[in-house]
């Protein structure tokens, strides 16, 4: 294709060719063209006024604006993954309603993905009716998650092993308000405008066919407010996910798309692990710089291993005190989630959430943990298991909501996300 | 001053200094001086590295990562209206504990100001137990407003006429959980994570004096996604505040701080109406483009009147179509909302919230509406009193929640917030 066609055309009706011919032009981005496979996994981004509808550099001077940049949506994998993470993220979960079809959920599938094409290329959804909110695509991603049911209305025999909820661990406290679901939508951007519009958009479209179990907003910091690549903290205050595989390395392809003995239908998938942890902030007051360094076994300044002097130093499990003890304590959360072996390994893209305080209350704050990996099973739930037993940090976090989805691959343009478990 | 001294350190106890002398120099601001009124009241921003601690310009080239930007918290107005707004916004009311002193109500202000004088220029708050979180100030403003009941604790005689509940209107349908309260702190940043952090800190040395009565969070478009300037636009898609007085025009002067027969406590202080509008977009979807703007009297592609072509176009309202019927309907919002006479003028600096809908829903949006006046009775009341008999929106808007407090005049360093009227 080329630039300057529309690729989700032939599903526009007429009347909403009509609104947006009215649009001004500015926002209304085409996304660059189908590209290599493997770039468009990368999801780089690119910028309004860099790729005009004719293909060629624009000839005005790059804006500083970021609000136009987009992430393609079609591609061999989905979006919003390996995409550097936005500054806002919404997780929203939905329960199909009962006696929805196959064909119910195929035709639910079709309409989310267009919508999710054009809202992510900074185009209004199909019937949007607020068309001029669409126009800020600000890195949109949309990526669509298959809970158990949803696959089990479709096609139980080609369910995933791993495709279930996580066993019970200890500490949970789980909320079914914010646990499970039968279709996942993860919506991330750089401004928060966008993604309520986009969720706004993607439900109005769902509710014949679904109804909304749970919604999960969360934020990192804003877009260019640090330094690109700096480590996300936690509202503890803890520089959280240094270990993540870099997206461009052999090892986050293994980890996140590594495959294995799977359906066919889910290769160039994944897996997504949901978890929300409550961090009790007012506990967590209660302990000083030391101990809290002590309980993760980092530096709280920099992130660095107790080991050593910067972030990304390998902790030294070996070193001992002057008095014979471990510098990095055997329960400390470093040491119990470091993997026993390679293989268990997982891709970590959270969110912080700061919710309304209950009554008395002065915060209800955590993080939405969200963790990518080929294979739950194998990867994910031994360190949550390992963590389970002991982690100094458990003694101030609580995990209230879990869910688990399969992440299908991406589709073509004129596809649809999960298409290949109806084929 | 000079930009070397600690503008608080008469009040950081020593523990407190020696946890910041640990933590690395970037991001500990020194909010550039003293500075005229004026200026500081247009609160100018300053961006890391301009000001260095001796006051000259900074060696290094500016950086393009924003969340070095800090707006001075001393001055003789309180920062945070005049302000620009920045993207992210909580606003917080708190009821004072039952039995709390008018010397506990001095120590609270006292203790915030603190706070919010460190918050703001990028150091830890007094005690901060996350200060590494401190150190983005992305143009954090916090701004304290006085509930009638603060007022009447301290000192009843000296409360502005205006300073209570606004009288019941016919379209309000308010929760006492979006109502009322007596202290308001107001927490505007870049960054979502900065905002966070700062309602934690000031939250946290509140508990002691007071209890959360309510939290409304919300949003406008993300630092840089769209040109400097452009209105915002609410989750309708309609542009929303087109109106304003220029923030360093004649006109806002008057609005805002225009004074009059206030008590001596309240000059260079303002007032501020909070309504929480709830936006039934399931209803507004009902509606076409054509019915939208005449409800608004504006288009939606750009603001302009009905009447005109540019967003600042003046309205003209005796404009008739061929078939004779005004051009603006007589009770669309933007003719109910034009003032009758030039003194009822307010100055709005709203947000959009995005609540998670309840049991069936799809959507809980809406606006926190957020507007500043002299004078509550004589600017706001008439305005909302012509609404309230007629507007079309009022067909898709609800108002839930109303609060009014008054704005104190800023403060010195070594002052607080409100200490005029202990005086």
């Amino acid at each position: 294709m080329t630039g300057n066609q529309h690729p989700a055309g032939q599903s526009v009706e007429s009347t909403e060719q009509d609104v947006r011919a009215k649009l001004p032009r500015r926002g209304l981005l085409f996304g660059g063209a189908a590209a290599g496979l493997g770039a468009l996994a990368a999801a780089g981004a690119q910028l309004a006024g860099a790729a005009p509808q004719d293909g060629t550099p624009a000839a005005q001077p790059a804006d500083t604006v970021h609000g136009g940049g987009t992430v393609p949506f079609y591609g061999t994998r989905q979006a919003g993954i390996t995409t550097a993470a936005q500054a806002h993220g919404v997780f929203v979960a939905l329960d199909l309603r009962p006696g929805t079809t196959r064909a119910g959920i195929r035709a639910l599938l079709r309409l989310l993905s267009d919508d999710a094409a054009n809202l992510t290329a900074g185009r209004p959804a199909l019937a949007d009716s607020e068309a001029e909110l669409a126009q800020v695509p600000a890195l949109l991603t949309v990526t669509f998650g298959f809970g158990p049911g949803l696959v089990a209305a479709v096609d139980p025999a080609r369910s995933p092993a791993w495709l279930q909820p996580l066993p019970a661990f200890t500490v949970d406290r789980l909320q079914p308000g914010f646990s499970d679901g039968d279709l996942l939508l993860q919506i991330c951007a750089d401004d928060p405008v966008t993604v309520a519009h986009a969720q706004r958009m993607l439900l109005k479209d769902s509710r014949s066919f679904a109804t909304v179990r749970w919604i999960q907003t969360g934020f990192r910091r804003s877009y260019g407010s640090e330094k690109p690549g700096t480590t996300m903290r936690n509202l503890f205050g803890q520089v959280d996910g240094t270990t993540n595989p870099a997206p461009d390395s052999a090892e986050h392809e293994r980890v996140v798309w590594g495959g294995g003995d799977i359906p066919a239908w889910t290769e160039n998938g994944t897996s997504v692990v949901i978890r929300r942890i409550a961090m009790n902030l007012d506990k967590w007051d209660e302990v000083d710089r030391v101990a809290r360094e002590e309980s993760m076994g980092r530096r709280l300044s920099n992130g660095a291993p107790l080991t050593g002097t910067q972030e990304h130093d390998e902790p030294d499990f070996a070193a001992v005190s002057k008095l014979g003890f471990p510098v990095i304590s055997d329960v400390s959360h470093l040491r119990r989630a470091r993997p026993e072996d390679g293989s268990q390994r997982i891709f970590r893209r959270a969110y912080n959430y700061d919710a309304a305080p209950g009554s008395g209350g002065i915060s209800d704050s955590g993080l939405i943990f969200v963790s990518y990996q080929a294979d739950v099973e194998r990867q994910f739930i031994p360190i949550q298991r390992r963590l389970d037993e002991m982690d100094m940090l458990n003694q101030w976090t609580t995990p209230v909501g879990s869910a688990v989805f399969a992440i299908p691959p991406g589709c073509r343009e004129g596809g649809f996300i999960g298409e290949g478990l109806f084929a």
